[in-house]
């Protein structure tokens, strides 16, 4: 089976990069030959979540990884300028997203799934519910991360009752703290370590 | 509450009529005030349908029906030509719909539902079923004769196996033989009648 690439948007953050691995882990659990890939370097915040949950982060979109595919599915953008640079080389699949929908446009019909939420992860919950697959503990912290950051700790006003109580339901299966855990990986986000006492 | 609008495309077919019904009533059993609309005259087949499970056309969407109305749902298209004149008089909050994208995007995020399937209402019995909304009898009715239309009797290069799953689920609530049904309705909308007995 040919394989299927699962991408976030260019300079990806911590949803885009969580909501590819968790896709691909709910379409791999579904027969489908799945590989969750980034557009750009993980920044710090993504990097304390990986850590903390023992992840490894997507490989990079390059000309290897690239190679022989033919489909693509988006996570947490469907704008053509945020997404993969060689796009009409792909035919998009699948959408995953909770953004305005703008400059996106295929040939085809396709999966398209977008909710008014503040964050991807809580609509990815949804789709293994729907499809009646667990979410892994790992998983299940990354997909909290994803919220934690994108509502920067449930304080944006894009911030859902739907994001609220996803949150809680997986905090509770990734058995962490989410104000705790939320300050701490906020904070690392925040990059201190590379600043000086000056700043 | 404000009114929202569910309208199908121009050149209304089964699918476009029904589906407006169908997602209106949906949204009344969640408490929200939709009403189904039509953009033009329902053509014999689905009249047809109409009459067979003794519901009403929706009404068309004329200056009356839109006074005061800021808010669209569309059913079975997302692309502007084929949509309301005045598209961007309007919000449009929800999409369900079984095309390919294009000509489409809005100012924020919505909830934009489709599914690379032979007819809008194979994605709305999903609805139904995700949000536990039973389906009456009539619409039931009503969401069979729109994939029957759609697929041509199932024959058309379109349909899935989840639209026949789904057809044959709704024959049974609606209480009818989908063939000998099927061809009455599709003899129905190929307008004999209208013709002299030379064509
Ligand atoms: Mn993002
Ligand atoms: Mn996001
Ligand atoms: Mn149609
Ligand atoms: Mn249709």
């Amino acid at each position: 089976m040919s394989k299927v690439l699962v991408t976030g948007h260019q300079n990806p953050d911590t949803d885009s990069i969580t909501s590819a691995i968790v896709y691909a882990h709910l379409k791999n659990q579904q027969g489908i030959h799945a590989q969750p890939v980034r557009l750009g370097e993980v920044n710090k915040e993504t990097e304390y979540v990986l850590n903390y949950f023992n992840m490894e982060a997507p490989v990079l979109a390059d000309n290897e990884v690239k190679q022989g595919v033919e489909e693509l599915i988006l996570v947490d953008h469907n704008e053509r300028q945020q997404s993969i640079e060689d796009l009409d080389s792909f035919k998009v699949i699948e959408v995953v997203d909770h953004h305005r929908i703008a400059n996106f446009e295929t040939m085809g019909p396709l999966y398209y799934r977008a909710e008014p939420v503040g964050c991807t992860a809580t609509i990815l919950l949804k789709l293994y519910k729907e499809n009646d697959v667990e979410v892994p503990k790992d998983l299940a912290g990354l997909m909290l991360s994803a919220i934690i950051s994108d509502s920067l700790l449930f304080k944006s006003p894009t911030c859902t009752d739907e994001d609220i109580k996803a949150a809680q339901e997986l905090a509770s299966v990734a058995d962490v703290d989410p104000e705790t855990y939320g300050l701490e990986m906020l904070k690392a986000g925040a990059d201190l370590s590379d600043k000086t006492t000056d700043e």
